[in-house]
């Protein structure tokens, strides 16, 4: 029997007629992601699989690194093929890793290789195989082979989105791929250089000249309105800790002011100025009927020398531990005291936040919209059967996990769609068990139904794309 | 076979005959719960399964307005038969929440109602059958048809203690109900209004003028006293982490004058103040040998708007992230340190914390009571299959199972008392399943009378309750 | 069947398999214990079982106080026969506590005593069979009896290491016994006496006058050259969190200064110091090629009535809950930056931040060794099957579980050897399970090299030893 076969990762008869029956066919809501918009419009194709398999794949390079394996073959110049073959060489040693499963995963869907597992010995001859393939795979094929409905990239509010245009003009491709709102940079007030270079392009991308804290929340919320009329429906940050301190109007306007001349604020001004951002933007999603996702505790960037060498993205990040229950209550609370709460997804990157997380949802269902505050699916480095089994403990114990809007690829490249796959086996194991042990009722139907919920229902009703 | 059958949770015919055996006709001490004295006293009958059941249990609240359901059906003017219908319309939604496992086994167990699951189907024929079943379950009927021998129940310094009184002289009512002392009101300096109305309230229960810190103090052990005369046994405070901030008795004076002439006091003076009253609690309860409780880590009321329109307790409250480990290691030691520590529970709400607190236990272990530090059981959103096996493992791991005095419900209905055949089954079910996988020595006698100990004699022991 | 048997804790045949095939018979690298170096250079022997397994052991007098034991019978006057009783009386409320397990292991594998379990009742016969065993299992025969290939022991910069030297010496030993560098005295300069002490006593051992912060650190560097023409590979230093503070180098000499002036200084003073001696601990072991070894996370001591009666490490330590992620981050990149960071194993022992951890070693792992930032094993408080169990799954899903070294004693006790078995045994079952569920691929010669790599192979070459 091959690694990867039918029944993978489905441990009893139930969680298996569950998978069949229920998820296996449901379409693909890819609703938080990566993938980059011209790749898509331009319709790509890949030359060989180091290409499309391991360019900018930031997991496959930690584990090579950890596997003492040269920079060269990561980042450097070695050949695609010396890059393949290293990484070949280091599949074997991430037993137990995710990446142990993506990958023959990814080789079974894309490629139909599902009889050899990838190591020294086998290099070659997938290799080979893989790139006779990839002529067939370019970028749209990818997705319609996958059953994608809709893509949701992630997008900086400059951005002019000709990508998504051009797609939603070709009327010979199905899939909808729409932008993502992503206002990071707004908030970097500390580094003024970069900072104030930022919002000259946002000046230029709104047309609004900007001055004071006032033209720069005008010019944003010209860019939002821009991101609606294209289809927009989410918006998106990356945090740390949320930002919520006390801040009055005048103190922000002055710490902008003096920003904006080019000098440097301290930790407390920064942070009043980036609490006043997030309650505009959390304000203006209200407005549009958006739903706004926070991805916090990633601390970012921690190895200088290879940042200097590499840039972000590149497989120095870690998980944080800053306090989060505080801020994040006093943020989502500013909103919903003013009635203004929009939609919201949280998503953690500390496991050990996992129900603090999962009771803070509560604090904020209002009855208006089924499952209105989502605990987001497990995310980057919980990204695995453990991660995503916590994610569903959490959120079952605390909240309604058959309201969850379930998956995301969260992912840079075309090869990560089976993650959707996995997650609905993980799901159907779970739940198959425990009806099989009598901790759920013996229903087919009922928990069946269920998971069809959280594979594709509950994102099509609660995103709103289809209300168009 | 039905949903909740005579070994629902148990996995292995071990675990069956532990239950069975050793775990099923213990009596219950309910050493910490939330009833209303007043109800038991007069033996109140409800008029409908809404108001038995749904009236009060910001659980089901939380569920429902997470389903999408109106507040009207939760806390407002629905009629109680469509507040029933629109809970009986979420039950199917709380799959893999302790809800449904709760739901159905108080159905069970209360009104004998286990062929059919509760959904808006099925809505009619249980709201009528329990209806009908009302009459017979007087909160009096059910404590004795639940084998309950104690109830301790959660009161105010303040309070008169008139049903507790009353109950005791009910020669026909066998269950004892004794008052927990909760002085939580007196810590909250930082509202000087509302603390001082309560010092006002707290002069006259206690007879003493209070116009300083002295004052108060006194007043508090006047009433500590008071309810030791009641036969109380225990107190408790609800915190979000431990006050043990440094001060010295002028400060403290100082602070209290000042709040009692109407000013506010900064944070740091208030925890100075808190820091002050619970380590006088502390020496009131060695010297009375109470067993003293801490539920730590509740962060509180985050929905202000809702807070404004349904007070406290309503379904808007989640775990905190607060640091707990420093505070709770002095505020013991102080004790310690003067031989005045009584016994304690410690319980967590934030499960990242279970074990710092299993082993904090063990730094003031003392050999004079066997388990006289005590990890409380898994409380509030941890009150599931996964929150009690996670305490019983930390506890397990870092200290001694086997002294553990057991569950509580921490509950404010009368429908909770199956969370003790829950906890039961769920510690059967774990020593079962690792006898028969020889982690555990195959010894029935050994473990089943661990189990009779857990389930109640270790209570019956340690608090002390029949040594009148 | 006796409870310690063939296949104790492997719970499928091929885990059994991998453990009896791959795990049982590779020889152990102790690389992390606090064994006493004399008493193996004088190859000691042992009165009675309670002098080799009770004295000394906090774990076990923390069990028998909780147990409600008099402390007479744990630290007291009480006869070792007495002490011995009190013990066996404990061991049967330790179910669930890995001190079940171990206890039964170590009469198993020292005393070939597996029919009966330790008790009350069997106390007798258990000791005097012990007791009449103990002349034959001198130190040196049981570190050999238990296949130990080489022990790492635990000593302060001060230490003369004669008895390393005299081992050494000793032709007829074949167990390597090598030191280990812990300079943890020298950061304790808040408290001004027993700081000065220890630099005069490590100006006695370099043969440097310490007078400036320049002269306290070459005499250090002069005590890291003596270990290391010792043979020495590692170090080790118990922190509760790391020190990373901002400082110059003028303030940290002005801070010795006034300390060494037998003046106080403040928290922010003492971790500026602290801050700086570690960088420099990290620069010695990056130069000399040694594995430097953290461990984060205990808070310590924190009953002061019996700190006073006791000393340290009896028993009165617990889990701390400071901040982690940010100085160790910070810490680890100061090194980084300069080429200079060492091999490094952390360990934690908040198990709430594994993932924490085990996503660190990521960002500084730069292909030059496999492995080259380690997750240590799961210490102290965390070493039973649920903690090593944690340990390999944050590795595994966020590093490399095929590149870990394994695990240590970190004991005191020379009977603590089978809790390298334990690991094995610990480590087989979970990879045992996982190939029978499909998670990972059906072939025993993968996984069971993995196996052995981890057991043993792994460690063999990343530290070293056997280069000389």
């Amino acid at each position: 029997m091959p690694f990867i076969h039918d029944d993978f990762l489905l441990q009893t008869k139930t969680a298996q007629t569950l998978y069949h029956e229920f998820a296996k066919n449901e379409p693909i809501i890819d609703y938080h992601c990566h993938l980059p918009p011209d790749e898509i419009a331009t319709n790509k194709r890949f030359e060989n699989l180091a290409q499309i398999w391991l360019y900018g794949d930031h997991y496959k390079w930690r584990a090579m690194r950890t596997n003492g394996i040269d920079e060269r073959f990561c980042t450097g110049n070695a050949s695609d093929w010396e890059k393949f073959q290293a990484w070949a060489k280091t599949v074997p040693k991430t037993l137990r890793n995710p990446l142990y499963h993506w990958t023959h995963l990814e080789l079974a869907r894309y490629f139909g290789i599902s009889d050899r597992l990838l190591n020294e010995t086998t290099a070659k001859s997938i290799w080979d195989e893989c790139n006779a393939q990839l002529p067939e795979l370019s970028t749209q094929a990818i997705l319609q082979k996958m059953n994608v409905r809709i893509v949701c990239t992630t997008d900086d509010p400059i951005d002019s989105l000709e990508h998504h245009r051009n797609l939603a003009a070709q009327s010979n491709f199905p899939v909808k791929v729409l932008p993502t709102f992503r206002p990071d940079k707004i908030l970097f007030i500390e580094n003024a250089q970069t900072w104030n270079a930022y919002l000259d392009k946002l000046s230029a991308a709104s047309g609004v000249d900007i001055r004071s804290y006032h033209d720069a929340i005008l010019a944003l919320r010209k860019r939002h309105d821009f991101f609606a009329a294209h289809s927009c429906r989410l918006s998106d940050s990356g945090i740390e800790t949320m930002f919520a301190e006390d801040f009055t109007e005048s103190e922000v306007k002055a710490i902008f002011d003096k920003a904006r001349a080019g000098k440097s604020v301290s930790m407390e001004e920064a942070l009043k100025y980036k609490s006043a951002v997030m309650l505009e933007l959390g304000l203006m999603n209200a407005e549009k009927g958006w739903t706004q996702q926070f991805h916090i505790g990633a601390m970012r960037n921690n190895n200088s020398r290879m940042m200097r060498l590499l840039g972000a993205d590149s497989g120095f990040d870690s998980i944080g531990d800053l306090p989060v229950a505080t801020p994040l209550a006093k943020y989502l609370n500013r909103l919903d005291d003013q009635n203004k709460l929009a939609k919201t997804i949280l998503y953690n990157l500390n496991p050990r936040d996992n129900e603090v997380f999962a009771t803070m949802l509560g604090n904020f269902q209002d009855g208006t919209v089924a499952g209105k505050l989502q605990y987001g699916s497990a995310w980057w480095f919980l990204d695995q059967k453990d991660g995503m089994e916590k994610q569903m403990n959490a959120l079952s114990n605390m909240g309604l996990l058959s309201r969850f809007v379930g998956m995301v690829t969260d992912s840079r490249s075309f090869l990560s769609y089976p993650r959707h796959e996995y997650f609905r086996r993980t799901l159907c194991n779970l739940l198959g068990k425990e009806m099989e042990q009598g901790l759920l009722p013996d229903d087919i139907h009922l928990v069946g139904e269920m998971v069809r919920d959280i594979c594709y229902r509950n994102a099509e009703t609660y995103f709103g794309f289809f209300n168009d």
